[in-house]
């Protein structure tokens, strides 16, 4: 048994693919968002404009949200101190959990550390307690779920993305006596396309299941106080489990759920991943709080954010660029090859100053590797048309196809 | 199928064991810790003594650790916007990596969302990646590393707590070709008693086996910079994998591995828990960099912390307190039923003001209900002094057996 061998050989897989990552060293700057410093590869910092940002609205610099942290800051302290139930359930996360019941119209709502905690123990603590639940899951949920479903240990069917028919037979296959769970996304964050909750909805009344939607990339960004696609749709009511995160449109860090006062007490009760783990710093929740009342209250950012997606869309068609079909405010642009996507990116970086990491599996399918540009309310026109300039340079320069017509 | 039915049941197995547990709604007072208010049952604030933080030290308040965390919030705002690979890499991560790891001796170190998931996900992509391995854990071991051994799909023996020879009897039973790794704790934080480290190193040497030490009850208390159990008896270098909190002793929030370059390279590259979310709140790690730092330098906080744990507990002990056994900073007082204990924390919270939370199953075996203190730098003598005369007058209220030999 050589330990390290086998470390070595794992690494060397990665290598071997192109999808070795390298991290971009960075400070953002708070106040002059998207721009950033960049430690990469220098003795000291250098400008750079950031593209790939999950802070959609650019919250995590609004005033608001930095006034009630550091208020919270000097009146509590650094961290919670503890688990939720010894001693780390501050009034913070009490007021934070009645705000984001009411966002999604939920009687309750429940903290975890984070989106991908708040999926993986929530699915499985459900899938446990529900005996010989069967969970169907759309092909492209995201790593989290999927973990989720697996650590339940329940029976899992996975139906083609957003494929109602699909689901449905898989729906009729089971007993009517089996507990049923489906779970899906709203947005899908690497192709920017949005599940039909409707009809989802009406196959989970016809065939009795639980519905569990995860709203990461829309929670902030869509419906009119920030609810997401279930509030945009008004869709809510019908969905049993909301997930969302604080760590993207609201800027900040952690993840929720929500839903009725039943099911938040049985999984606050029984998941081990929220249990057993130290609760959210409320220097965080007190900015999560600000962050999510103002969206509540303001449609501002999401408006810039969908008028600089649309922009940079059709900008980007008409230099010829393979920006790949998106609804939301993910704006890709399929390359379809990791060292090429790698290359590219190391490019913008070194030359341009553009900060936009390459997307390779696992995190997208093998040979659909892309760039995923996140253009919001903080990227002027300016930026979008050097942007432009730039890739179709590069585009030239690798002797990469542009479709001219388009 | 009903679900309702289904939830009720799960709830009601909780309230007729006396188990439910109710969250305690606080604010601590940052600057006079351990005093904090209390909105438990109460139309506004009173004030409490907290006695059940794992702020071990009152790093939360440590004026070096608000200040870093406020400059930190005014340079790059409140949230990292990202997954370590994905925009959400900053400078303060990498500073405080380069930390942690001088911190244990070690090439690298990897932070994580908290020390659930750095347990969790380290140990179940370790598992993964070593085909067939066998991992050995300590039967007291903690949730999350239950967790993480159960999700490696790993097969699993449990030696008795603390026990090397049962140990030994269980790895020599498998055949030396089979991958092993044993997991244990350094502090066990319900008891307070200690891992023989150097003894299960040696059987590590002797059966080839990897090592993994949760020090999350240790780190920045014990050994001459704050390295932990490890440090003090001198066998970082013996430990392959050394694991930690951030949101403990160092006041903050988050979690983190110590390791040599090669298994921190395998684990950043295959760990969804740590690929798959958004980083730690640069915020964070800034305050953490000053509170690691500072404990590196300064013991002043860790003999605090000594002095009034070996206060509290001879003050049990004179009293005629049911204290048990400890050779750490934990001060646990046996109670052995869960009414019981939730009865005696209730009185004290609402008639003394004292704050200790019941420690019940799962957390602690059925019949070993506790409540566990945690005196620290911070708390003095009158204050121990008060929280032991209202003790007794409670054990006598409650006709519990105090043993006034002792």
């Amino acid at each position: 048994m050589n330990y390290e061998h086998i470390f070595d050989q794992a690494i060397d897989r990665l290598h071997s693919e192109g999808r070795y990552r390298v991290f971009i060293d960075i400070l953002r700057n708070k106040g002059m968002f998207p721009n950033a410093r960049c430690f990469h590869h220098h003795n000291g910092p250098k400008p750079i404009t950031v593209w790939c940002s999950n802070d959609y609205l650019a919250m995590g610099q609004h005033p608001k949200v930095i006034a009630a942290m550091e208020e919270a800051l000097h009146d509590v302290g650094a961290g919670s101190g503890g688990t939720r139930n010894i001693g780390g359930n501050t009034h913070y996360h009490v007021d934070l959990e009645r705000e984001l019941a009411d966002l999604h119209g939920k009687e309750g709502a429940l903290l975890f550390t984070s989106g991908y905690v708040s999926n993986d123990t929530t699915l499985s603590t459900l899938g446990k307690l529900l005996p010989g639940c069967v969970i169907f899951s759309d092909e492209l949920n995201h790593a989290s779920m999927i973990a989720g479903i697996r650590n339940s240990g329940c029976e899992k069917r996975v139906f083609r993305h957003n494929d109602v028919a699909h689901l449905e037979d898989l729906l009729a296959a089971e007993s009517p006596d089996v507990p049923k769970l489906i779970a899906f996304e709203s947005v899908y964050s690497m192709d920017g396309d949005i599940a039909p909750i409707h009809a989802i909805c009406d196959l989970a009344d016809k065939y009795n299941a639980l519905t569990y939607i995860d709203e990461v990339h829309a929670v902030g960004m869509y419906g009119p106080r920030g609810g997401g696609i279930s509030e945009r749709d008004a869709a809510a009511h019908r969905i049993d489990i909301i997930e969302g995160t604080l760590g993207k449109a609201f800027g900040v860090m952690g993840g929720y759920i929500a839903a009725d006062s039943k099911i938040i007490d049985v999984v606050r009760s029984y998941a081990p991943g929220f249990i057993f783990t130290t609760s959210l710093s409320p220097v965080l929740v007190a900015g999560v709080l600000a962050s999510v009342r103002h969206l509540k209250a303001s449609s501002e950012e999401r408006d810039g954010q969908q008028a600089a997606a649309a922009s940079l869309k059709s900008m980007f068609r008409e230099a010829g660029l393979p920006v790949m079909d998106s609804v939301t405010h993910i704006v890709p642009l399929m390359v379809g090859d990791p060292v090429r996507a790698k290359r590219i990116s190391d490019i913008l970086l070194a030359e341009y100053g553009v900060y936009v990491q390459p997307i390779n599996f696992p995190t997208v399918p093998r040979g659909t590797e892309r760039l995923r540009f996140t253009p919001g309310p903080a990227h002027t026109e300016q930026m979008m048309h050097e942007l432009t300039v730039a890739l179709v340079e590069i585009w030239d320069r690798l002797d990469l196809e542009l479709s001219r017509a388009a």
